[in-house]
């Protein structure tokens, strides 16, 4: 019996997210079957967390026990001519036996892609969310430091957040290694957020993201925001932004 | 009546191409209901050209005569509330009465967007074609300079190529203004070709990326780029390069 560990590159666009659902297509789901199509075998895929429809993957990790044969390399090749291209396995590694894809992860980074535009380049709408010009990055770069450390994440908490299997004894608290916002200028100025912590609650990233916005367009000040944050409650806390600018780029092991 | 100057911009993913055609939905369709919609009269729409099916757009220009008396602005913001997000108006000008965006156009700018890589990231595959690694983009630059200038490009015309009732006076010979390829490095480059000129054959830009593909494979020297440019045979160059890589940049006036 090996281990296998994949990383994982998704466009989220068509999916409920990663977890399987009954009714809607899952990428969780959609890769188990074309995993159970090429080893002939039951097989249980273990990822590092869940990813919310239209969230997108370029480093997704998960893994799943098998007692095929295959060579690493087969399963990367076989698997993705199984897959909808919307659905890519980067790399397959063989761990040990021990390994489990979330209970294991040390932590996470995100990037949150957006573009402050009157009008939304069409070939970017399913990858960049779109926010009102004028936009003052500079504000929202102002709030990054607030987040990074140890803290109770309460405010950016969704209702029924927590994993208590696993996550409920630290509660809402979350250590964020790093934030910070990058512009890239091109024809338009694209902007992406990148944030990566050692955990975080469901839809922490987008409310963090949404709130952030409300920084960036002056509805809130950096200073309305660094007591967002200490007042553990989400009812003061911005809207959830659209989980299309929401890539999981690497998850730390 | 007010002749009116369209900018546009459209992801070509789901349509037959620019030109109307019968059963498959075309941008120029597509446009010309929400015209109509709008200004509640008949519109016959000119666009600066064809773009072929799963083309993309940043910068087409169309132009229709209208009866209506909306502000510029109200066009603009009023056609993107109908139209499809793969669609966007980018801005409306009132032009000169005999404006014509096709006839009036004194050259185009394209990109092709390629990666050379085994594994496409999902989020680009609507975007960008895809090389075998490893990818010679030196080869490439060094085929570059051979495009420039005025030529006969027989070698890259896709048969039926011509519109007779204009461009039939000069065949195929066109003009390239520029041509250069910028890599671009993320986390896997991705390379872009821009390419200038006063016209294009049908199929021409994605006939010369084939024929470039194939020198940068190695399976042609750039000197063999060289005689088939000079050889205006179309049975010499490569196959013609996917559609979804190439994007209508700017048409020029």
């Amino acid at each position: 019996m090996r281990n296998i560990k994949l990383v994982l590159a998704y466009d989220g666009t068509g999916y409920a997210g990663w977890q399987r659902q009954s009714g809607q297509p899952s990428i969780q789901q959609t890769l188990e079957e074309a995993i159970v199509r090429l080893t002939q075998g039951p097989v249980l895929l273990h990822g590092a967390g869940r990813t919310d429809a239209g969230v997108h993957a370029e480093g997704m990790v998960a893994n799943f026990q098998t007692e095929a044969s295959i060579p690493l390399l087969g399963l990367v090749k076989g698997l993705n001519s199984m897959l909808p291209e919307a659905i890519r396995v980067l790399s397959a590694e063989k761990v040990a036996n021990d390994f489990h894809a979330r209970y294991n992860a040390t932590g996470k980074v995100y990037t949150y892609t957006f573009m402050a535009t009157e009008i939304m380049p069409p070939c970017l709408r399913l990858y960049a969310a779109q926010v009102r010009d004028p936009f003052a990055c500079d504000a929202v770069r102002l709030c990054l430091p607030m987040l990074v450390g140890t803290h109770d994440f309460s405010s950016f908490e969704a209702v029924g957040s927590r994993d208590l299997s696993r996550a409920g004894c630290r509660g809402a608290v979350r250590t964020i290694f790093a934030a910070s916002l990058a512009e890239q200028e091109e024809a338009m100025p694209v902007c992406r957020l990148i944030i990566s912590g050692d955990g975080f609650l469901r839809h922490m990233v987008r409310n963090i993201v949404g709130t952030l916005f409300a920084v960036g367009r002056g509805r809130l000040t950096p200073l309305d925001f660094q007591e967002i944050v200490a007042a553990r409650d989400r009812s003061l806390a911005g809207p959830t932004a659209p989980a299309k600018g929401l890539t999981l780029k690497r998850v730390l092991y």
